[in-house]
């Protein structure tokens, strides 16, 4: 009835939500580190320099996992708050889309320490389509998330134009296809597919470049 | 003395509050992926593909209590974030009120932990009852939180109608008996009651829902 | 030279200060949660449902810890963000009070966690001294921080007067002689200084409740 | 083509990226606590006050290391916080420098607690080694984050002088050839080397204090 008047309420409403966001991301992000893990000094022996040298090597998995991790999850990052700058408004399937996302972000510690673990083991390729299928869902999450926002234009301001919209729509549906083929990879050459997710942020980091002369 | 004064003033205490809380919040509800264990790996013998798929499917239990755990911290936070917006400022029962509820916050974690590692035991009555006892003491505190601002209208805005409080009331007390009857079903059927506390929370979002008109 | 340019600058670093000191207290906070450990399944034997329950209320101390642990953290914040409100702006001394009080409160998990395991063992004199003794700390680099700012005035807003300044003082260093007391006593009677510090949190929050008025 | 109005949106830019920063580096220092473990019970025998006295006792380098690393991370924060005055706006090199700068700030409780464990250890070296090896680390890339924003005044705001920019440049890479050579040392003194990463921060914090009269 004052669109006026409840504009900047609304607006401070989103803000909410994505300060929170922010935090779950900050803190699902700095969590990642857990999974390095300190071998303990009783379980080399003889312990010396040239083997905990050796030991702490032999983690490679688990450094390369929270690499890829932190940089796909910072990356989703700088996504997830330029879509809220998209945004005018949230609604209840909105909501409810960014905290199914919230909750996967959440939970990325979980696969990549299972890659860590099992990358070097009979099991790599379970592992290694657990991790890439759950970028999928994630891929899927974050696309429901935009289908909220911008089918027939909901929620989206006035000023994104309906070419911008779909330019977005085409980037974001791309990683679904591309995580879904690492994860069919995995049963065959696990570090393969391993190898392709720790470059796919780099996709997305691309095309958040490319993005960025729209934003401005 | 001088109202016009002192309101913004304590528009930002209650804001720094509802920050803190926020934080809270967000803590607590990414803290519960620590609740997801990877199998060690020696542990799993023969160690094969398909023995992994197996020991991460039993796990169930723990992805079940996850996902409850996640969404229903999410929604107390819309509902917290919903109470504050109606209230004018805070005072001491508030701060201790809210300080409690955030305390109960924190440690949901722990009787999540619960129902995940004994859902499938013998002892899964006593870890079913404990959580839904545990979200009985969560609604009460919340309940008390509501108390402290509305009781004769001491902490709300003026724009709040007597109408509207009585709703909320009646919605937030709803909560008490619903989980106390699965805290009290829990001795005979465990997993029954373990499901009604996963679907609770949609019962809080619909309730959430219907609130909104009011809201803006 | 410009004083009133840059007053609004120094207040923007304060409130970052302010907001960082915020973030660091929640998540000590939310923390301590981690203390509580979910029994193994596998060491409870025959496992049933008073086995459980009987496992976990021998938890008892870490409750009692993280209640206690909890309360005090959280008065602590509120009379640090009371204490940010009285102060203009930061120099080096305050800021490193702060950062060595912020790290203190980092900690507070781990005696915490040593009452929780040592408090029904013979070591519980060591472990609630050191309790004790780690809030004497605490006490004294709040004491300090408080010195930092209002020593001859020096970061203090004009508007603080000097009554108001000698009430703080002396309130705030009341805690000392009393965590003091806590201390020495753990070594005769443990338990007694167990519960001794699960009610000075209480003191604290009166002192809060009864300074409120000259913040207002 | 608008830049009075683009200027306040790259601003907030900026401050959100600030923001997530700021929660990161507020998580990861708290996260180094979880360093200091609690003995088990179980393990001293017999179990007695002055026995758990000695086992705390020895954990001593647990201490030393969360401290110094607590130390660092802070005025790390505190630098960090400084030079994001100093940027008027942020660009995709700015960006990544800062990711990778915060990915090596979550990963600072790692070589922390690998000197916890080892500094007592024949392969103290090792640790010490690549405790201040990581050092390095960050300095470089805290070196690339102040290239970004600084090279040819690309991201600075107007009023910074040349000779500012100068002076930092230098004081900013100091920090290496100080941490390059305790990485150095720790192969011959372990111990040295690791006293003089405890003592660095002072430096820095030195080399903040004298700073700030150009910033006020």
């Amino acid at each position: 009835m004052i669109p006026e008047l409840s504009t900047p309420a609304a607006e401070k409403e989103t803000s909410r939500v994505e300060a929170f966001s922010d935090g779950i991301f900050a803190i699902a992000i700095t969590l990642l580190v857990l999974n390095l893990k300190v071998p303990d000094p009783h379980s080399i022996s003889p312990l010396s320099a040239s083997a905990l040298v050796q030991v702490l090597s032999h983690q490679w998995p688990a450094y390369l996992a929270l690499a890829t991790s932190f940089a796909t999850i910072l990356i989703m990052w700088v996504n997830h708050h330029y879509l809220f700058k998209l945004v005018r408004r949230a609604d209840t399937l909105f909501l409810f889309a960014n905290g199914f996302l919230l909750m996967l972000v959440t939970i990325v510690p979980f696969p990549t320490a299972l890659v860590a673990e099992y990358l070097e083991t009979p099991a790599a390729s379970v592992a290694c389509a657990i991790y890439a299928g759950f970028f999928v869902l994630i891929n899927l999450s974050y696309n429901l998330l935009w289908f909220a926002a911008a089918h027939h234009h909901r929620l989206l301001k006035p000023t994104v134009s309906t070419t911008q919209i779909r330019t977005l729509t085409r980037n974001y549906w791309l990683g679904v296809p591309l995580y879904l083929a690492a994860t069919l990879l995995a049963f065959w050459h696990a570090e393969v597919s391993a190898g392709i997710c720790s470059g796919l942020w780099i996709f997305w980091a691309c095309t958040a470049y490319e993005r960025r002369p729209v934003y401005t």
